[in-house]
């Protein structure tokens, strides 16, 4: 990965904020500056400065980082010290992942220095995609794939659906996954109807809808995928709710180009399913950005303000959710290019006429 | 649960600070002051506000709170609604829980409210547990017991740690666990010689040191257990190790007692460790309480303040950690009381002549 690159193009917005440096807190910005996978801070200014412990010295060695200390303290102690040290006057912040105790003892620990919070300073230098990132959220997409496939192979009826989620985490670790991107949902019958339902001891039985919505992490990068499956004979109503939200990504997908208005996807998928008259089943965006987290920018929905661009990697999964019956989603992976989208995932879909 | 007594000691210790009420970020202590088990915020003061979603209706319906509402702009915006509606002026929030964003937002919404940043202003509440908590800690230590009595049982050889983690997590399930209570911990060799080991593919193979750190969480409380025991015939190292962490174990374990300070504990397990020449090797405390978060106080530490009080439920749990070789430790949970330790783990731990 080109950290020296990611470093540079945030010391040059740092600048333009007139401050010295920042202290970043969220996992996946000092793992997108530096390459650090352990727990820490880091003080990223002219030099990338990180304040770490022991249990983690062998990330810290391998990681793009300037000077590790460790503080006896802890982390925020070390930050102190390295601020400090380094006489800096001027401080940002991320506003939105540091607690409020955090800053009151900084302020009290450095009382010269001026802390400035910072909304969004490095997220928006993460929504590109390098063709290396694009690599490994390839790698992601296909585990994930695999995964899904391999499960739905086994016949997974009878078990709970908590037991059948381990199930697929178990496959995708088998398939090289670091990890679960986040925790995968499987849905079975009423409970597929909450867009994020939590895995209960619900039956895997017919006849049902079954919404399974998984993702692989690969090297940090996740992958994002639903898929919606009828257990036994298909009633009317997942026919009818299916070939909607299967026409409706169909027209989403069309609609992605760089330069296009990201809520312009969103009205594309929007409209198929208002058209179908559920209108009020479908109360989330379109899709959302992903890389070395789940959810990131773009913001795909109705009121975004976002314009896609060449090298974005998003999820396009339209939804309709039936309160008392369940729901059907199907969610892709894809590649913003500049002449369409590049679909990442490849794990089967039916089309509505295999039903 | 006493939600209705928990809810008027906060009252109290909101008064004795002079604020009309706390908006409680921390899931653990909307939990505990409400039952609610779903995504929101909670306004606690006179009355109890929760701002939620539509996501989480079932939930908040059978949580003891006065009213919840469903603000579209999201739960923040819920909680500056009702702070707004109250009429509070003075309002605590807690500092180590809530981002510097939020606290921004809210003063631009409300500027003529003034915001107090409180530190653990529920946790000391949560430390001495009822007796109906302690049945929820011994049905979690039990599932937790016989999961790993089954999974040892098995024979868990030639699979890697984290399929081997998965194992452990689905036997908890299957035992009636709502959820594993933190990341199960399986290291085998040299990675167990790290406290907080992330399970990777190293291969369970021996011969070699393993030491599992897993617990099952039971209506929101959690277990906290760890075992080490030797794939193989154990050599010098184990042998001596293991039996020097039993022993520190056993003398901690006859040290509680309400009214004995959290240090002694710590002390006389150290003290074991340190007269067998291993003092360098122990570098973490001794313990720490346990409840709704696998981590809350007292902390069983060298430099700690706190002395124990009865029905407070802790961890005891020597280590000795030897680069490149590995680590044993052991570690069992138990509820202080009057007349010294009850242990409520029972999973078998070999005395170190049956080694």
């Amino acid at each position: 990965m080109n950290y020296p690159g990611r470093q540079a193009a945030l010391r040059q917005a740092l600048a333009d904020r007139g401050v010295d440096a920042l202290i970043v807190v969220s996992p996946a910005n000092v793992r997108y500056l530096t390459g650090f996978t352990g727990e820490g801070l880091l003080l990223a200014g002219e030099t990338m400065l990180l304040s770490s412990d022991s249990r983690y010295r062998a990330e810290a060695k391998v990681a793009q980082v300037t000077e590790t200390v460790c503080e006896p303290k802890g982390h925020w102690a070390g930050i102190a010290r390295l601020v400090r040290e380094a006489g800096y006057c001027r401080v940002a912040l991320e506003a939105q992942h540091t607690s409020v105790a955090a800053l009151e003892d900084l302020g009290k620990e450095l009382d010269s220095v001026e802390f400035v919070p910072l909304r969004k300073a490095i997220e928006p230098l993460r929504q590109r995609k390098s063709e290396a990132e694009i690599d490994l959220l390839r790698r992601a997409a296909r585990v994930t794939d695999k995964a899904l496939e391999d499960f739905l192979a086994g016949g997974p009826l009878r078990q709970s659906e908590k037991l059948a989620r381990l199930d697929l985490v178990r496959l995708m670790l088998e398939r090289g996954a670091e990890r679960e991107a986040f925790e995968t949902i499987v849905a079975c019958g009423p409970g597929s109807a909450e867009p994020h339902h939590t895995s209960r001891d619900t039956l895997l039985e017919g006849p049902a809808p079954l919404k399974i919505d998984l993702g692989a992490c690969v090297a940090g990068y996740c992958a994002d995928l639903t898929r919606t499956v009828y257990l036994g004979t298909p009633d009317t109503t997942f026919r009818k709710a299916y070939t909607v939200v299967y026409e409706a990504q169909q027209h989403a997908l069309e609609a992605v180009r760089a330069g296009v208005a990201a809520r312009d996807v969103d009205r594309a998928a929007r409209q198929v399913i208002e058209e179908a008259g559920f209108g009020n089943n479908f109360g989330h965006g379109v899709g959302h950005g992903v890389g070395l987290e789940v959810h990131e920018g773009p913001r795909l929905g109705a009121t975004s303000e976002d314009i896609l661009e060449e090298g974005q990697v998003v999820t396009i999964e339209p939804g309709v959710y039936l309160q008392g019956w369940g729901g059907v989603r199907i969610e892709d992976l894809v590649v913003v290019r500049c002449d369409g989208a590049e679909v990442l995932s490849q794990a089967p879909k039916s089309g509505p006429e295999e039903l």
